[in-house]
């Protein structure tokens, strides 16, 4: 972790870069790769699977016994946490579904909106050294509340040809049956163009590598709707002296063990906290089984001294970050002034994992400064607003006039 | 247009083709032009603004002079006519604006929403033959009401090096005063990237032809966010032996005059219609100014004779059309049924112009099957929803052993 002790502002934008790894050479591949699968279909899905995953499934499609046998090797505990979770997800998305009312503009002239829910989408769940079977609640408990009719997950299979069993159940939980075993970026062609096996879908959600991220650009271009651009998981805490260093350091920790180019960033204006976290940091990385990833992606990484809390959510304000935590005496204020931010945590018990796993919020959220313009995966990106009218006889006699000299 | 009879459901995909010119050799150009503007900033944008729009205009901003000057060149109908529509598009889409409550997901947990405006955005609005004032209503209502901090227009000027005095009077309207002259995809990479003269914008809203749509393109996989992708404008009309054949001709024709590669298309469940129709085309648009283009958006456009509205409602569906009008007898009903479309019109009264200028609702809509995904232009369109959570002790003592699980 670098220290930036009161840098002028003219320095701000340079510490506010991100370690973006640019590849010009994967969207070749990936496009090789997409154009193979839209030609070839499955046969083409099955070779890639075979090439990138070292495995070819016998189907494609999870069948009903591996899904439910998947029940059985879920301990309990983790049921129990899944549950807990997934009631608080669905909770907080619950919330989110609204009717808005008909509003009469003029008289004669009525005009609302209605929720309709896209038909068909393609959840896509990473799978690799930690399957994010939690990724499946985030997306799969929207997908169900909006009420899309058609909703498939797919995800990479190990190397036995399996599906991580947590994610099966995950999905079993949420109510989704239909799951295909593929990755990267032949699984978001299937997605998008749709295979022998796969239906084509409207809008593809979920994280993923590069591959799968540029697939997903890619895809978008081509009729294919997708959740939102994405770059590595970022966290910013901004800290006063009211802080706990030990959870401030357990939050950086714990986001920069995400990847090696994940990025953290402490700003405080306490002298005290920034040594006192960085002794944390040192303390609390020795004992962690992936010390490794999370020390190179803390060399990428700041902890920053500024003048007062103004300057940090202006600081905040301009990074954009996916994860802002505000570990200050008073949260709700300086969270008033948030702009720019994907999930924002309030206050010392509010870490990170607890939005990650199991408050409520959703953890699919705008990484990259891409939270300037767009919002994490919430029920509306499951749903479309479509605008009605109707106006009667009074109703176009009344701006008949008005069309008409527009129109001329 | 051509005239389709009871098709078999295995032809619907082939009638459901877009007219879309595809035009590979347009993304080299867009890519040298943006390439251009972002490393030469004004100077290269007054460079294409010279070869494309044939003026090099003495100041990229419009003066304040020009802007007040706008209002005595702009009859008073027209103010009246505008004044109409704004006060129409406002109420509807001030009705958008919602708050939500905060969520208790659990004891000690809460979780919750907060619409922020979008900071800084970009309105394309594009010149031409028919300067498009009416969508300048439509993109800056809904930014003002979303409270977005730095409005600002470009539009490209006419060869005397003016804006239309309707776009300027328009913009006044609805308070905005910081409008550059600039068009095509020279105008899209000023906004993605900034210049001298003018500010880079997070996210960039409006209407335009190729250079301009494919300009956005690329603009977004850059870091820039855009309203929508877009294609041609285009009509559906459902129609059953109750429609008026005079007003679904017009609305046919009014479509089909927009551009040569305009898409409409009739379904109907009645001979009589289909005929009557044809019929009123033929003589309306014998009428028309601009009767050439109508000609060739119809060659494109078909007519086709359904068994029943079930089966009209389903080729709507699976079309997915920017403007629906449902003229039947009780258009409710079957508009229940609508899953993909961008703006519906019900009964006989409710003409696609009512939409297109004054109803209320908003007209940059999703083209091209994109409903099947998108929804139109809304005061969301130009927010983001940040998520917030709050865990007090209590709270995180609940969920902090289901964490605990789910992260090892």
């Amino acid at each position: 972790m670098q220290i930036v002790k009161y840098p002028k502002q003219a320095q701000w934008q340079e510490l506010m870069q991100r370690p973006l790894p640019e590849n010009p050479e994967i969207e070749a591949s990936v496009r090789k790769i997409m154009a193979e699968v839209k030609a070839k279909g499955d046969e083409a899905l099955k070779r890639f699977t075979a090439d990138y995953d070292g495995v070819t499934p016998e189907n494609i499609r999870v069948s009903n016994a591996e899904i439910s046998n998947a029940g059985n090797q879920v301990s309990d505990e983790l049921k129990s946490a899944i549950a807990v979770a997934y009631r608080n997800i669905r909770k907080f998305h619950a919330s989110q579904l609204n009717k808005e009312p008909a509003i009469e503009t003029s008289p004669g002239i009525k005009c609302w909106r209605k929720n309709v829910a896209i038909e068909n989408v393609g959840l896509y769940i990473p799978g690799g050294s930690a399957p994010l079977f939690s990724t499946v609640l985030m997306l799969a408990i929207p997908a169900k509340l909006a009420g899309c009719k058609k909703i498939i997950m797919i995800t990479p299979p190990a190397k036995s040809g399996k599906i991580a069993p947590a994610i099966l159940y995950a999905a079993t939980v949420c109510g989704i049956d239909e799951i295909y075993k593929a990755g990267g970026a032949q699984a978001i062609a299937a997605l998008a163009y749709g295979t022998e096996a796969i239906p084509k879908v409207d809008k593809i959600f979920g994280p993923g590598n590069h591959w799968v991220t540029k697939a997903k650009e890619i895809a978008q271009t081509m009729g294919t709707a997708i959740d939102m651009p994405a770059g590595p998981s970022e966290v910013l805490i901004i800290a006063d002296e009211s802080a706990n260093p030990a959870f401030v350091a357990a939050d950086l920790l714990s986001q920069a063990e995400h990847g090696p180019d994940s990025q953290v960033i402490l700003i405080t204006t306490s002298t005290e906290i920034l040594e006192s976290v960085q002794k944390e940091v040192r303390e609390q990385s020795a004992q962690l089984p992936r010390k490794k990833i999370a020390g190179q992606s803390l060399e990428n990484s700041f902890g920053i001294l500024l003048q007062d809390l103004d300057s940090c959510i202006k600081f905040s304000n301009a990074y954009a970050p996916e994860h802002l935590i505000i570990a200050t005496k008073n949260p709700n204020n300086p969270a008033e002034k948030v702009i720019n931010a994907g999930s924002v945590f309030l206050g010392n018990y509010s870490c990170e994992s607890a939005g990650d796993y199991a408050s409520g919020t959703n953890h699919t959220l705008p990484t990259n400064g891409y939270a300037k313009a767009y919002s994490g995966v919430a029920v509306d990106s499951f749903l479309k607003k479509i605008t009605f009218q109707q106006l009667d006889e009074t109703g176009i006699k009344n701006i008949g006039p008005a069309i008409e000299i527009m129109a001329a």
